[in-house]
């Protein structure tokens, strides 16, 4: 990445939101389970999983909430936010194939501690799929961008 | 994976406990920005991560989490086993090069709704870098393991 600024603290203000877009597709979740070591067949073995209430492979719940990590990193507050702590969870399984919005919002600034709380929600087809807050330590001062 | 059975409801004990190691490499982070799309400079670019305070890249928190995922998935509760979410918080960072320790351990069990909550944690060095509980599904019936 050239643009190494993210929202400084100032910048920030309650109701502020970004989202991303991604498709989840099988070499993602391929690349999930090497990373994590979660092979779980659930999301591996389409006969295994077929079996379950699921009645089909399904993605690492971690993978979709890995997409809140992204938007946190790269849009808001973007780069050089530090992720402290994340409290989620699953309302739906993701799919092969499915489309995954994931969208945080600031819901409280702490200045003094520069710490902001942030509301995530992850949804497909308009349904939650995740829905979480996430705490994060985002730089005091403003700094200029180099355009 | 040819082991397609974790532990059932009935074998679950508190204080039953997992664990694995691993070592987080360069392609680690590689791999985990693709998939989630977060390649904040804090994880991706020396010199970048050299002047926060982390003094050096470290590796994206949820990935540290994601290896939770791996020893839920595959050893406790184990295949099968959902997870449905997870309250984490991150105290230190993980480098390139840093062994984790992850390890799950049964903290309660709710027989009736199938719920298990789990205590987590990633250290390094046994000092801790990531403290969680986490809920998970788990399937009622034992089934017998195929020897």
């Amino acid at each position: 990445m050239s643009e190494n600024q993210g929202y400084a603290l100032e910048e920030l203000e309650i109701g502020l939101s970004a989202q991303t877009v991604k498709l989840v597709t099988e070499a993602d979740i391929q690349a999930f389970a090497e990373v994590s070591g979660d092979f779980n067949p659930v999301h591996m073995d389409e006969d295994f999983a077929r079996r379950t209430p699921f009645r089909g492979r399904i993605a690492h719940g971690a993978l979709t909430a890995s997409l809140i990590s992204g938007v946190l990193g790269n849009q808001l507050p973007g780069p050089g936010a530090i992720f402290m702590g994340m409290n989620m969870k699953f309302h739906r399984p993701v799919r092969i194939g499915d489309e995954v919005t994931a969208k945080v919002t600031v819901k409280e600034v702490h200045a003094k501690e520069r710490r902001v709380v942030m509301d995530c929600l992850c949804s497909v087809e308009g349904e939650p799929a995740m829905t979480a807050t996430t705490e994060v330590m985002v730089r005091k001062r403003l700094r200029k961008k180099a355009d």
